[in-house]
């Protein structure tokens, strides 16, 4: 099935395109009232489970905001959990695995799920996807980087000074790489199985890469990113990396295999730009904290954001991080309106034919 | 009284050393049994405000550790409190403004405080403490930089997104730069009654320096530190500056009028030291989560630190942040022994005379 809108995919690839895609971390979620009314009536974990749900919330901000991609709605602890791992869903604390792993023992207990089994769920939720959007619009998968999953997987949760994970890395080194390369192969076929259920492209989720420092970012976290990138299985669906709180290492981020590097608002794209040269494709990375401001604040903000790109292909508009869920949709609305608008004169301007 | 340990006042200054100083961010603190000795018997705000108890636990991590330098034992947040917000302090959740300033009638019911009478306990507790000390080591002085006051000021606690202070900054920035200025007064004031009761320098710490993007950081975070510094009443007693999770402006922040710019664990010293040129000593900056290993991994990271900082004077051995509750002091004795040792062969040896 032909894309009508392959904007993203163009951008990653940093094809000409006549204006700046966009698309927003955890589009499909709590800030939308429709997507809250059906939360209200299916828990978290059930809807993810429910591929009817799942599409229906993944599609509610194409209709609605008006985004340039769908993004599968999930999570990436459901890795880990098909790993054998018991994942609650905890109103108000998060997820939580209820016996975190903390020895070789807890290493070999790992099963190496199948996803078209074990995961056959949000394989589900993709192809019904596919199906429903009759190409509209891409549609992104989407899993944890081995870092961050190994630090949920240890931790048991979200933490403030990640003591356990430290501890591990530091500790026992080589129990973390072993962990980290089943992860790795783990998320590798996982991520192929997206590309296989029809995923136009793939971001990666390295949420806690912003904790360790430049060394331990590489040997820990960098290094498996790299590997489960070689392994994905696509033709030529792109990937996008997003390391969250890293400002070091462009150089290196440039190599990593990823065709788009997605990064925080602490960033300056002209800078990013500057350091990753043609290599990779940016996105980003407006402070999602400015969608509580009014819309001339937000357009101005947007504005500063492209010109910081400034004119040329490879740009896909996103927040530098998750929308939050107390902003109001139309504001994101404007946003989304405002960069499909004003983002042309950033393009080069396509002739009649 | 004459300091018999200027080590941390000279290497402020980039004067010659024999070896490089150290302290800890945190040192009088819940690591310490022989602090927890004393906090069971008191709450955390009694002890702030104990001249007694706070010189006790400052001094501690002098006999206990063999740091360089004593902390006074206090919090940023007494600064609101005196002037005029209601603090409690929460265990388990941290410290508590009951009422968080919302409107500009909140600000104008703010007060502008007399140090030498409303923060008499923390004057009280540097004499007490330089009494004691009898001029073993410098003692610093401390508050919170403006920004991260306003912070905790909007959002009553800390917080995930900080979404009141960014709906304050964004939405009515005049109210936040009402705000900021008058922080900045009471605290440049109370700086200098810091280093009138005694204080040999002082550190000023901006916790949430990091959740702003470059811009934002400049206005409402970098210009009020500016200001700060430059209205405080010093001879020669050193300022250092510690902004954490600022990766960017390292040109503006060696101009900020800070003697040392103090940096966390994601920054190369190696780097920073190049950027910052000779205009500043640099603090920092092992991971604290490092202090989980065994002593000799501890010290190798110890090493790669000093040896990115290089040879030269103008380190001040720190971590990149607070020491966590939960290390066993005897791997702080271990580092603070080893830094000592070993920092002498990246500074010029002294001849005899």
């Amino acid at each position: 099935m032909k894309l009508q809108n392959d904007l993203i995919i163009k951008a990653c690839k940093r094809l000409p395109t006549d204006r700046t895609p966009i698309w927003i971390m955890r589009q499909a979620g709590r800030y939308l009232p429709e997507y809250r009314a059906i939360r209200k009536k299916h828990d978290f974990l059930t809807m993810c489970k429910s591929p009817e749900l799942a599409a229906e919330v993944t599609i509610q901000p194409v209709d609605i905001i008006g985004v340039d991609a769908a993004i599968i709605f999930s999570d990436i602890l459901v890795i880990p959990e098909a790993m054998g791992m018991n994942l609650e869903i905890n109103e108000g604390r998060g997820p939580v695995f209820t016996s975190p792993i903390k020895s070789r023992s807890d290493l070999n207990k790992l099963t190496d799920p199948d996803p078209s089994k074990d995961l056959k769920f949000v394989m589900d939720a993709i192809a019904l996807t596919k199906k429903e959007l009759n190409g509209r619009v891409p549609v992104i998968g989407f899993a944890g980087a081995p870092w961050t999953i190994l630090t949920y997987m240890v931790e048991g949760q979200g933490s403030k000074s990640f003591s356990k994970v430290k501890k591990l890395i530091y500790g026992n080194p080589k129990l973390a790489h072993n962990i980290l390369d089943k992860i790795t192969s783990a998320t590798a076929a996982y991520l192929s199985a997206q590309i296989e259920a029809g995923a136009n492209l793939v971001q990666i989720f390295d949420t806690w890469a912003g904790i360790l420092s430049p060394r331990d970012y590489q040997v820990f976290a960098l290094r498996y990113v790299e590997q489960l990138i070689a392994n994905i299985k696509r033709k030529d669906e792109p990937v996008i990396y997003f390391p969250k709180g890293v400002h070091y290492l462009m150089h290196e981020l440039k190599e990593c295999g990823a065709d788009a590097i997605s990064v925080d608002w602490t960033l300056e794209l002209e800078k990013v730009r500057r350091k990753m040269g043609d290599k990779v494709a940016i996105q980003g990375n407006l402070d999602p904290t400015v969608l509580y401001a009014d819309p001339p604040f937000i357009k101005r903000e947007a504005r500063k954001v492209m010109e910081s790109f400034g004119k040329g292909d490879g740009h896909i508009f996103n927040l530098g991080h998750g929308i939050l869920p107390d902003i109001n949709p139309e504001n994101l609305k404007e946003l989304v309106k405002y960069v499909k608008e004003s983002s042309k004169k950033f393009h080069k301007q396509k002739m009649g034919h």
